[in-house]
C-alpha cells in the first residue's frame, strides 16, 4: 500500500500489533461526521489496515462491514484473523472494539491488482468495452438503460465546494476531503430535490494520492444521498466494498445514488472513478433511516 | 423463519447444534452448479440457517461472504458466533468448513421485517414513492436513468422454460428451481448478446413459499448473465444479500445485470420482486471470470 508518512489518513490510521493478529489504534477525531460520531468508512479502514499488515498480498479486492454501534474517537482494539492465505487471493476477518463492545465486523479478501491489465492496453480496452452502455439497451422494457459510464463532470474549478454552502460544524472529516459538486443537490439549500443522485469530484485535502486502501473510506466520506429524498440521516448497517483498480492520481469522480428506500431502510450505491477514467471502485450500503 | 418440513430446501439446509455455536451438517448434491461443486448461494444458506438458530430475530436483514473455496457435496461443520444481540438488530458470524478447510465466511445482521409497513398502506406507499423513476431524472447527464421498478415480466406460462432449450447435465440445482425466462439470453443459444441483463421469473420447484433465508441462496440461483459477454463462467468471490422485505407467495420476479467486467473481475447485480411488486432482496456480487 501506498502510504504517506504525512498524510491524515496514514497517520490516522495507524495500527500498533500487539501479537497474534492483535492491534491497537486512536479512532481519530479528525474523522467524525457528527459530535463524537466517527465515520463509518473511516473506522472500516483502521480494519482494513490491520488485516492488511497480516496479509502478504497488497490491496483489499473485496471488503464487507457489519456496524453495530457508533465509533467514538479514542482507544479501539483490533482484532485480525487470516482465514485463507492464498497466492492469488487471501481472506480474512477484523473486528474493531471499544469499551463498549464491538463496533465493526469486518472481513476482506486481498489480491494483487498490479497485475491488471492496462485499461489503455488492448486487453484492458476489450474488458472495459465489455459492459453495457447505456445507449446499448436489447433487453426489454429498457431495463438495460443504466449508465456504466465515467461522471462527465465539469472542470473542479467550475464545480461547488460545498463548504462555500455551508459551514460543517462538528464535521471534522469534511476537513480531510475536498469535494467539488457537478450540481448541487437540492438538501444544500434545505429543498430536497426528491432525486438521489448525485456526482461529483473528491479527493484528500492534503494531496494524499487514494489508494485501494483509502477507497474503503472514500466510497462513506460523502453525505448519504438520501437526504435529498427529505430524511433526516441514516445510519450504516451493512457496506460492502469491492475494489476494482489501483486508482491513478489525481481528482476522483464519484457517483452516489439511492434507488430504494423502504421499510425505513435504503441502499445507496457509490461508484469512484480515477483521472483516467477507470472505474476503482463499486460500493453499496444498507442503511437505516434516522 | 417459515419452514415446510417436507419442503427440499428446508431439508437440505437443516443444521443440527453440537453446542457452543457449533453446527454440523451435510452439502446435498441437490444444489450443485457443475460436478461436485454446490451453489454458493446455497452454502450461505446453510449458514444463515445455523446462526438464526442462535438469534432472537427472524429475518437476515443483511448478509455478506467470502468464498475461499468450492463447497462439494459431502459433511460440513459450521462455527458462528453472535456478537451483538439488540433489540431491533442482532449480528453475528458463521463459518462453513469441510476437510479441506473453509470454504465460506459469512457476517449477517437480522432484524424482524414482520414490523414493517405494508407496501399497500399509505406509509408504504409513501415510502415506495421515495424513489428515483426511470422517467423522473432531473441529474445532469441523465445518470439517474436506473430502473427501480419491477421488472415488466410476460406472464410466465407464456414465458420460456429455459431447460426446453437445453438439459443442464450435472446442475443439480436446476430442477431445484423454475425459472421463466421473459427474453432468452443469447448464451443459452450459444450466440451471447453481449448485452448481460435478464428478467426472469423464479420460485422453488417444490412449490416452498420464499422467505427470507431462502431469498440468501435464490440471489445466487441462475446462471450469471456474464455469460452473455461470451466468457466461460465465473466464480463467485464475495457476495452481499440486503433482504428488504419478506416475500409474498407467489412466482418472484428477478432482474440481473453485470455492468462492469474489467481486469478479469465482474460484478453481478440481482433484484427479487414478490408478486405483490415490492422488492424483497437486492444483492450485489464480484466474481473472478473463469
Amino acid at each position: 500500500m501506498t502510504t504517506t508518512a504525512s498524510s491524515e489518513f496514514d497517520t490516522d490510521t495507524a495500527v500498533t500489533p500487539s501479537g497474534n493478529g492483535h492491534y491497537s489504534t486512536t479512532v481519530s477525531d479528525r474523522w467524525v461526521i457528527r459530535e463524537g460520531v466517527a465515520n463509518g468508512g473511516y473506522l472500516l479502514a483502521l480494519c482494513v489496515r490491520a488485516l492488511g499488515d497480516q496479509i502478504a498480498l497488497p490491496d483489499p479486492l473485496a471488503v464487507s462491514a457489519h456496524f453495530l454501534r457508533p465509533g467514538t474517537p479514542g482507544p479501539a482494539e483490533i482484532t485480525t484473523e487470516v482465514v485463507k492465505q492464498g497466492r492469488r487471493t487471501a481472506t480474512g476477518s477484523a473486528r474493531l472494539s471499544q469499551q463498549d463492545g464491538a463496533v465493526v465486523l469486518a472481513q476482506a479478501t486481498y489480491a494483487d491488482l498490479g497485475g491488471m491489465p492496462d485499461p489503455a492496453a488492448p486487453n484492458g480496452t476489450a474488458a472495459h468495452g465489455d459492459t453495457v452502455t447505456s445507449h446499448d439497451t436489447a433487453a426489454p422494457h429498457n431495463t438495460a438503460a443504466f449508465d456504466n459510464t465515467a461522471p462527465a463532470l465539469a472542470d473542479p474549478d467550475s464545480c461547488t465546494d460545498p463548504l462555500t454552502l455551508s459551514e460543517q460544524p462538528g464535521v471534522t472529516l469534511a476537513a480531510r476531503v475536498d469535494y467539488r459538486l457537478d450540481r448541487v443537490p437540492g438538501f444544500w439549500y434545505g429543498t430536497p430535490s426528491r432525486n438521489p443522485v448525485s456526482e461529483f469530484w473528491l479527493r484528500f485535502a492534503d494531496g494524499r494520492a487514494a489508494d485501494t486502501t483509502a477507497l474503503a473510506m472514500l466510497v462513506d466520506a460523502a453525505a448519504p444521498v438520501v437526504l435529498d429524498l427529505g430524511v433526516g440521516g441514516s445510519s450504516t448497517i451493512e457496506l460492502t466494498v469491492h475494489m476494482r483498480a489501483r486508482p491513478a492520481p489525481g481528482w476522483l469522480a464519484c457517483r452516489a445514488f439511492t434507488r430504494h428506500l423502504s421499510g425505513g431502510y435504503h441502499e445507496e450505491d457509490f461508484e469512484i472513478w480515477d483521472s483516467a477514467g477507470v472505474l476503482v471502485a463499486q460500493s453499496r450500503q444498507l442503511a437505516l433511516v434516522r
